[in-house]
């Protein structure tokens, strides 16, 4: 039989996650916090209280706090049930909720989601879990109807944290777009000129992770693809093109900085991969 | 008839740069500040006052001083032909070359390769050049062999401007990419494993840039994508997940700070595109 699964949350994210079910042919409730607001044609809105009787409820609220403000009152009606929460949380923070719903009989999965709302459920879509095993597997035909579902270990926090690295990752890299557009607009190009460029050039580049993430994990940045001292020049270069433009430097200098501090340090020579040491990263295990 | 052409600087672009003529069956003379080191088979290493007298001589050495250090003492044999250089150089610094070499009769084109060594001749490399348009004209089978040629006008910092933008955007997600390493480390996830996992999905991401620079360029951000106040809890929450993991902040500090200037000026409901804004762009044309 399907399962009965609830959506709680109708933001932009709820919203396509409650889509996505109805249109694999799942029942899907939902309900949300401001009742009366616009929710997928098809699901069927409901009081709290009757939507934790699902079989699986998926959480998708806007915050930790949140999560324990709309669960805590009904702990006890989600005894035996399956709880996914898919909200951005901090790994503590997961392993907190992992451990609360421990204590109320509740099985507990922790997901993040590598999409946007507009690509749940399309082929780049990516969702990582980690706690309840049995959970994972006992729901995983739900939960591949969202994007292709990887499940990291028992650790309810293990999930949000690789979710919060790839999303620091983004973020960044969307820093950087800003700087460039940002450098770009002082000769008259706009953004939406450069972003093409930008976008296949970023692209192009991320083919080289992989070479650097093997040289990071072998400790050794003895033998240079590009010197630091090199890359030091190249954004000594850029930081001063950024002060011609009229570009703040807060974003490209914190950069430079990882490579400074390096060169500081007397490894002016090795390879430019060094300036994630700058990041002081926990030993490797 | 095929014209003579010369690489100064055989480090590794120039080296680089050399092979591909000899490949595409161009005459290739190259000079090297440090005599003796490995130059690719087939080309003719010559003093450098035998080098300046080809067609066309590229200039691929070390910094914008190291250009005028070595053309300087015989901008008199370069009179009547064509420099191109690609020597990474900024924006000022190149209008600053342009202008020398029209004072000595010399053609002068600027260049930025977007490709590392290992790409030049291949598909995926791309060089952007500005200046002398007669040059990229009458040169632009030569400069091809390299990798796409694409002329920015007469203004010979434009191309390094752009090229220096891009190169701005791929230093941060590097940084970005590290940061997020740092972070997985803390669980025991190696840089190598994290790799791939972070190229898909920066690359993946990459796509959203020309929605977010037409946002930029329109300049009115009251419609939110996803609101500021949103991407600020998001950012708080990855910053809370580093401090956990032991990592530095000054990379998604950085990041943070940006979203954090436009809440403060009063735009958390804004779209999150409006962090652009933090940078002080100048406005634009």
């Amino acid at each position: 039989m399907t399962p009965s699964v609830t959506v709680l949350g109708q933001g932009a994210m709820g919203r396509a996650l409650a889509a996505a079910l109805l249109a694999a042919g799942h029942r899907a409730a939902v309900w949300n916090r401001t009742p009366g607001r616009p929710v997928p044609a098809g699901t069927l809105e409901l009081p709290l209280s009757e939507a934790l009787t699902s079989d699986l409820v998926i959480v998708c609220l806007f915050d930790h706090a949140s999560i324990h403000e709309t669960l805590d009152p009904h702990a006890g009606k989600l005894a035996g049930r399956a709880v996914v929460n898919l909200t951005s949380t901090e790994p503590a923070s997961a392993r907190e909720l992992a451990g609360w719903a421990a204590g109320h009989g509740i099985e507990y999965l922790d997901g993040g989601i590598m999409a946007t709302p507009e690509m749940i459920g399309g082929p780049g879509s990516s969702l990582l879990y980690s706690g309840s095993a049995a959970v994972f597997e006992r729901y995983r035909p739900v939960l591949e109807v969202f994007g292709a579902a990887e499940y990291f270990g028992a650790d309810a926090g293990h999930a949000s944290l690789v979710d919060f690295a790839l999303l620091a990752g983004m973020y960044t890299m969307f820093a950087g777009f800003y700087h460039g557009a940002a450098m770009v607009r002082a000769a008259g190009i706009p953004a939406a000129e450069f972003a093409p460029r930008a976008a296949a050039w970023i692209s192009a580049v991320t083919g080289s992770l992989p070479e650097i993430g093997a040289k990071i994990d072998s400790g050794d940045y003895a033998e240079p693809f590009q010197p630091l001292t090199f890359t030091k020049a190249a954004l000594d270069a850029i930081v001063g093109a950024s002060r011609e433009a009229g570009v703040d430097l807060d974003i490209i200098g914190a950069v430079r900085n990882l490579a400074d501090r390096q060169i500081a340090a007397g490894f002016g020579g090795h390879s430019s991969e060094r300036m994630f040491e700058s990041l002081n990263p926990p030993a490797a295990r």
